[in-house]
């Protein structure tokens, strides 16, 4: 569907759910309420289907916007859903009701009935925000729904996946209002102390190999519980050790239960994280991949620093 | 002068000295090539003050930028300089040559003969940007060193003083080809072991107080040495406290050395920094003040817990 067939098929239906992906983020979240506002200034219902597993950085956004109980959808809309297998469980029921994706994802595999689908695009709040142009629609809680979507995105535009449209978007934003100053302290400028006492147990104790290329870190149950840290504090974790001058590949093994292993990979573009992890049963992505694996943290590190010696020897032997 | 005023002084100039700051930043550098880049496209020789003190980050960018021996300037820019107080010592000879002043410091007090000042621009380079467009002339140099000017200035478009004018010049800059990609990983994705280290121990040895209002470390030079930093390391180090969730007003207690401490203080509204700083001899901004004191870290850290009751009383009694 073109932008502009899309925004025909919002106009002339009406009774909408929104749904979109399991853990949302930000750009779930921004998307989600900015298309039901966007709908209701065009005199339409609209409800977010509840996520459930929100965390509490997002949960504020959704209050008052879901659905109430009895409400039943004429139109199931769905925002950055890249594949039926990322549905939140309260979405199964709507499986094959969705009419219209809108989506960012390359990856999209075309299960609604229509996708309005702009692959290029590093949030799907472009799109959201295109297509409230084309609607000729825009208000504060929009603006700032949207600039949530796009600023979280790209950790505040400094992803590679930025591109001069992002920009574009956010400039329109902060004119249609915006409250960027609060939202980026709240997203980007604060850490909770249990967070920032794991990043301190974390830079105390993992260890630096291949020259200070390769890092890797225990976060151990023990390591959780001192530093005060729950899922929310953990969240992105693994890139964290990514961020220090020299460190190309690094690994940070999470252990799940006494004697079982999490580990996440990212590296550089001269180690496949894939190919590593598929040493141990695992796989992913050229430059972020994982495995579980059976053991102490102690032996779980050595596995994965004998994978990347495997891989390592094929890419620079 | 106007903008268009200033486009027309460029063009009927030649032979050109650009002066920045002393300690100059991304803004006073990229400003600063950006600049020299622009008039030479006019067919203009232009040449950069060296900037002595320049950091490891953006020592790179002025290669090949800086005056040969024996130049002898005849039209002297200074481009986000404040004030001649801040005139690098390399910069005095030009103290009363200074013809034109492009800034964008609301306090700049007018030491040029001419000054273009737009005092609501988050950075300079949002000026250089514009001259750039009123001159027809942009290349990928110019892009990269004013999206180094835009972008570090602003934090990479986090800070308060974003504006979307700030996005706009940063879209035009990714379109003309500026390599955000390496400069983001390298300005705001990068941090050096040493200052990771330096981080870690802080947070081992800070206190809360004011139920976790207030947050107050100690950066001894016993710390310094165990964590490998250098001045480059702790910069803007003060800073780092306030992004604890919950943290309103942080200090960081530098000891410059044995028996004298430097202490630097970041508050949210509720408390007037500059008043705080007062108590022990100092002073600053309302949200960023700054005092020395004699004694040991510990006896640093007692005056100004004092000197914040002091001011609290009044804020919160």
């Amino acid at each position: 569907m073109t932008l502009r067939e899309a925004a025909e098929f919002l106009r002339t239906h009406d009774d909408y759910l929104i749904i979109t992906h399991k853990r949302p983020d930000g750009d779930a979240i921004g998307c989600s309420v900015a298309l039901a506002e966007l709908l209701r200034a065009m005199g339409k219902t609209a409800w977010l289907l509840p996520s459930l597993d929100a965390t509490d950085l997002f949960r504020d956004y959704l209050t008052g916007q879901t659905a109430p109980a009895g409400f039943e959808p004429a139109t199931v809309v769905s925002v950055d859903l890249a594949s039926l297998g990322l549905l939140p469980p309260n979405g199964e029921p709507w499986r094959d009701a969705i009419q219209l994706a809108i989506d960012h994802h390359p990856s999209n595999d075309g299960y609604a009935a229509h996708t309005l689908l702009e692959g290029d695009r590093a949030a799907c709040g472009e799109i959201l925000y295109a297509l409230a142009q084309e609607l000729g629609v825009m208000n504060r809680t929009m603006a700032d729904m949207l600039y949530v979507a796009v600023s979280t995105d790209t950790g505040c535009f400094v992803y590679s996946n930025v591109t001069a449209n992002t920009h574009r978007v956010a400039a329109a934003l902060l004119e249609a209002g915006a409250d960027y100053k609060i939202l980026n302290k709240k997203h980007f400028r604060t850490k909770t102390l249990a967070r920032m006492q794991l990043e301190r147990l974390i830079l105390e104790r993992m260890h630096l190999y291949h020259g200070g290329a390769v890092a890797v870190a225990p976060i151990s149950l023990a390591m959780m519980a001192e530093a005060g840290a729950g899922e929310n504090d953990a969240e992105d974790i693994a890139a964290f050790l990514g961020q220090i001058q020299g460190v190309r590949h690094s690994a940070t093994i999470r252990e799940l239960k006494p004697g079982e292993c999490k580990i996440s990979l990212r590296t550089a573009t001269d180690l496949n994280a894939s190919a590593v992890c598929a040493h141990l049963g695992g796989g992913g992505h050229a430059a972020a991949a994982g495995c579980t694996v059976n053991g102490t943290v102690d032996e779980a590190e050595r596995a994965i620093l004998t994978a990347i010696d495997g891989e390592w020897e094929g890419a620079h032997g």
